[in-house]
Parts: C-alpha cells; structure tokens; sequence
C-alpha cells in the first residue's frame, strides 16, 4: 500500500489512510538505523514511538501511575498519580497567594515569587491516596497500576512550613491549622502544627520542575508520609487554632470503622506497604531465572527489610534493597528467584525502621476488629504464577 | 476580540487569529478557580501553561538543559541535555540486539529483553559532554544553559556491565573493549575493561521509565562520572580486546592539547565543578536576603563541599549541600546572602571527596600549560550583580 502525503490531506477517505499509515509509520524504524540519518535536536523530548505508559483514569477524579511500566523509584511527573475531588484548577501563577493567618502575630499573604523566596529545600518522597489497595473487587485479571496505582514518588522542592510558621509567629497556643485548597473542592483538612515543625513543606518544585497541575500547581502542601488528600493541593490558605476543624474531608471521609461503632479519625499515617511490580499480571514469564522485583514504602521512615515469598508465605526471604534507602520514599527491591516451571503464589511484606510489618489483610482487618476496611488498607498482596508462566492477581489465603 | 471556532478553521485569516486567541487563552485563567469546576483526571500530565521549560538546540547536534529554570537535582527527561554525531536514530526495540564479541569465551547476542532479564540496578548520575563550559565567547548576556546546559542528572537503571562480561567469559588479557553505537555516526569509543568491573552499566531506564531515544533508546552504555560521549548510546556491539582501538572520535576529538606539543588522550575523568544557577542571567534580584543556588558534582565520587563567595573571591563560605550527596551525581548547594545592593562577583567551587578543587580559568590552563584548552573545562564561573539588580556572566578577572 502506497499513501502519498496529498492523500493524507484529501478529506475522509484520508482520514482512513492515515488510520493505517500512522500504524504503519509506528513499525517503521529504519532496518539498519545506522544508515539513516537521524532526527535533529529539539527543544522537548518526547518517549519513543513504541512506549506508551499511562495513568488509568477512574472516572473523572482520579487516575493510577502505571507501575508495572516502571523502573527504580522516581515517577515521571506526567504519569504521578491524581485524585480531585472538584478537578484541576488552572491557576495564574502570577495571581496565586497563600494568606497564613489565626492564631498567629503576624498574619501575611505569600506570593509565589515570596515562596520561592525562602529558603529552599529538596525532598524525595512519596505521596499515596489513603483509598490506595482499596476497591480490587473479586478480579483477578487486574495489574500493579489498578491495585496501587494511587502512590507516585517524587524529588520535591519548597519552602519549611516551619519558616513560614516563623515569619507569621506562630502563638504557642495554636495546636492544629487548617490548610484550604483553591479548588472547587475548597478541599480542607485539619494539620497537627507539630507536622509543621517536624518536616511539612509548602512545595513548588517536584523532579525538578515546576510541580504539575495535577499535583497542586503553583504550590501545595506537602506532608511527607501522611495520607495523599492531607497535603492539600492548590494552597490558597492555612490558619491556625487551637482545635481542629472537623472538616467535610475528615469527617464524610477517611476515616476508619472501628469495632466499637465509632470511627477512627485523623489517622494520618501511611504505614509500611510494598507491592511486586514485576512479574505481575499482565505479563508471562518464562521458567529459569526471574528477577522479582517491587517497590516498598512507609510513612514512618526507611523500610529496613522487605522479605520475598515464592511458596505463598511459607518460607520468606530479605529481597537486596536498592541504595540509597530514603525516608518516606518508595524503595525498589529486587529478588533473584529460579522458577521451575510449578505454580506459585509469590508475597512481599515490608518491614520498616520502626519495626512495622506489613500484614495479611485477614490480620488487618482483625487488628480493626471490623468486617472489612475501606481507607488506609496495607495488605500483603499476592501474585500467582501459573505453570504456563501467566501471571494473575491472588487474594488471600494464597497456601 | 471574539473568535468562534469556525473562524479559526476557515484558512489562511484563521491562523492569524488563532495566533492571538492562544495568546489571550495562556492569559486565561479564571480569576477565581474555586467558583469552576476543573478539568478531569487523564492519561498523561502537562506542564502548567505557563511554564515552557525548553531545552535550546544548538544546530543539529546538540541541546542544553534550562538549569535556570529548575530545582533539586533530577532533570526531566524531555530536558536531559543531547549530543549527537549522526542524529537521533529510530530503533524498534523489536529488532535491537547487542553483540558482545572479541577476546570472549563466548560470544553473545543479548535481546533487549534478555538484557531486562538480567539483575537490575537503579542509580542516580550526571552526565555531561566534555566540550560543557566551552565555547562561551566574550558574552555577558550568557544564561547557565547557555554557559554549562549539557550536563544532568537522572535515575539510571540497567544491568551491570560486569554481569554481562561474566556471561560471555572476557578473558584475562582483555583490557580494553570497543562501544559501538548503531547511530548515523557509529560512534566508537575504546574503555577500559576496569570501569566495567567498577561501576558501568547498560541502562535502558531513565527517571522511572524506559530511556528517551535522544539518550540512547533502548540501551546506553552508562560509565558513571566519564565524559558523556564514551557513555555510548544506542549500543549495538562490543568488542573485547587487549588495546584500545584508537577510533575517530577519540582521536581527532575530545583531546586536550598541552604544552609539549603532544594531545592528552583518553581523559575521562570528569572533574570538580560547580554552576551558581540562581541568580544568574536573566533574572533581576531585589535588596536582602538572597539564596544563592545551584549545582556541583565530579565524576570522583561525592562532592565534599561547595564554596561560595560574594566578593569576587576575596572570600568564601561554604554552602549548605542538599542530602543525600549522592557519588557522581548533581548535588544541590544553598548560601543565604543578605546583598546591600552594591556590585558583587559571586562565585562558587566545588571540592570533592578525593580533595579536588574547582579551578579559575587561569588556573586550569596552566596547569595545562596552553593558552587555551577546548575540552573537560571545569572553571570557576562568575556572575556580576549590579547595583540594579540585574546579573550577568562575569568572566575573570573578578576583583
């Protein structure tokens, strides 16, 4: 078939040309490159024509980072992880500011330029919806990206919220403040100030550029191992008092049923969580050698182990953890695993610095004394490698 | 102005107009973004409009990262700098193949996804062409991309270059082995077979995803802290031998002639250097506290300590270095500078763990004893404050 470029443009029936032309043109790499002269240099790069990776929308609020097409630790910022609850604003940067008032000396209205500004400070780490691992229904058929897609880790760049807690006089007595987004959400949640002493960032910079829309462009909060909607995007305000606000956000949602009938409220923290990346569905391995490998992350430091298992957890061993280890980052493990051709449920569990250990979700869900948990789930997750090297999704028990 | 889709569809008129309506549209953000509902999760991100970071192609062959416009220490991808001989080729990563031949027990040809097969490792490294810091002229009005953009950070993952020469048995009395690229140029380089024991690998990811084709897609030689061009890209053989291969591009470039008439050759070896990247041209700084920044890195290993001075080198103080410093990579140093307002040369140098120090032009050419030297530049660079606030390149003499 041969389509000249004046068919191309000819209307309809070029519309259908081009249909098969670009498929043609995608497996068209020179046969010996080498012959060809290439393309020239360009002011943006862009992926190789045959590398699609993508985040998988949910609806209109939210889309996972495909994890079972990455490599190491750090996500390309087009594909970290969204969830919006009113979409994503477009704000003019030159407009943008952020008012800190309340129980505070001097209350002050920052604009990016007065963020950026301060002293700055780089941070690797991850973020993570507290629904992430939640909603896998019965399916067996579903990848890395569709269990665990709402967790991305970046290199961060921003201002201490402790220096700006400082600039404004922050009054002792302020023991909590609110941080609004500028949103149609106005999403709101209510921050211990302690958090801002210990390592809260308002962040404007994330892998090395400007952060993204999706991410809370021109700035967000950033509260390094606490749940995703806590690190309030879009931050248009904090205030400080000496109580919490008891939000819609922290109320109608993520929290945590308890056995007693109440709610868990505030339970900020991430705890210690891993995930096999690969093998995983939807891809077939072959028997011999497979390097088993996944990335692990708490948001009470360093993970200090993650142990592999390749018989459904009944022997488990230390994976290599990839150096350097980050605080509150996604770390890559790596597990060598000579795979005889049986059946296989292989597990990761994460143990972290201070002695957490990833469980079971019957454990989980045990320790809550309720039937079932919606937010703030760490189960260990479960991958079964059939004989003909498919590899699927396993919910417990895997033995 | 008004103009209706319509209008901008209808021909030559339309582009015009098209032309001025992207223009009001960048401008276009609502004045309160809460009251509208935003845009809906997807696929892919993209930059805020108005951010339009921008690599800048010189000629064909090359292009430089926009250090002024970033922060921390990843570049992203679609801004790592590029060099190339022949052009970025196209390969279809079907039908790559790397031959591993020469003084071998066996030779092997090893599929892109054999070479995933292998154990993997992630690590962060600069890369940096050793004609970076050349070539300046006698401008002032120079940016940092200008002056140093062919250098930058990612997070590197591959197999160990070690792995695989084991796997085709090298032999004792091989001491050098040919990279051959499959580009246009067929860049060849000679590299000692050390540096594959040390620390080389062959990297097919970059920052999370697969490499970008102007680094090197699907595979790259990777040979941390050596200059950028024996990191072959495009990798399609190496051959083991017992000499080097004295190839063109070791030969009639990337030598540094000295005093004696003679060229020193094979000078790998990326040396201490720094790179204030804010302030520098073009931004314009106001009275008072200042935070100077920008990067260091040397291809020995961990810098050690940054040098700043504000007074043209009278005297110095060290910079705050960004943790992790991590070996042969970008690290991101910070001096707080409360400027008065009159003129000021500010400076930085960069000592690494293995006791280099960044020199002054005058310094590196004597040592070479040439009056000039093209290649593997690692001169302290200066910018000059003016009473306005404007910042320009300042070349030496500073005091």
């Amino acid at each position: 078939m041969k389509v000249s470029r004046r068919d191309l443009l000819a209307g309809a029936a070029g519309v259908v040309a081009l249909g098969k032309t670009a498929a043609l043109q995608s497996q068209d790499a020179p046969a010996d490159p080498s012959k060809v002269r290439g393309r020239p240099s360009r002011a943006l790069g862009q992926r190789a024509p045959s590398e699609k990776p993508q985040r998988q929308p949910r609806g209109a609020t939210s889309s996972g980072t495909p994890h079972q097409d990455l490599y190491g630790t750090i996500t390309p910022a087009d594909l970290h992880f969204e969830r919006h609850h009113g979409g994503v604003p477009e704000i003019d940067p030159k407009h943008y500011s952020l008012l800190v008032h309340g129980m505070v000396e001097r209350p002050m209205v920052f604009t990016l330029a007065d963020l950026k500004r301060f002293p700055s400070v780089s941070r690797v780490h991850f973020l993570e919806c507290s629904g992430n691992f939640g909603g896998r229904g019965a399916a067996t058929e579903i990848t890395p990206q569709q269990l665990a897609g709402l967790t991305s880790t970046s290199e961060w760049t921003g201002v201490a919220l402790a220096t700006l807690f400082r600039e404004v006089g922050v009054r002792p007595q302020a023991t909590w403040f609110l941080a609004e987004g500028q949103d149609a959400a106005l999403l709101t949640r209510s921050i211990p100030v302690s958090k801002a002493y210990d390592d809260a960032l308002i962040a404007y910079g994330q892998n090395g550029e400007a952060i993204r829309p999706e991410q809370g462009y021109p700035a967000r909060l950033l509260l390094p191992g606490w749940e995703g909607n806590a690190n309030v995007k879009w931050l248009r305000r904090i205030e400080l008092s000496d109580r919490p606000f008891m939000t819609r956000e922290e109320t109608s949602k993520y929290t945590d049923p308890m056995a007693d009938g109440t709610a868990r409220i505030f339970s900020f923290l991430m705890d210690a969580r891993s995930l096999i990346t690969y093998p995983a569905y939807p891809v077939t391995v072959g028997r011999g050698w497979i390097e088993i490998n996944g990335i692990a992350w708490t948001g009470s430091g360093k993970i200090q182990r993650v142990d592999v298992s390749t018989d459904g957890g009944a022997t488990w061993t230390a994976a290599r953890l990839q150096e350097p280890v980050l605080s509150k980052a996604h770390t890559r493990f790596r597990h060598l695993w000579n795979w005889a051709g049986g059946e296989a449920v292989i597990l990761s569990r994460a143990v972290d610095e201070k002695g957490n250990v990833q469980p079971t979700k019957t454990d989980l869900i045990a320790s809550r004394g309720v039937s079932s948990v919606g937010y703030h789930l760490n189960p260990i997750t479960g991958w079964l490698v059939r004989p003909d090297g498919t590899v699927v999704y396993r919910a417990e028990p895997w033995a």
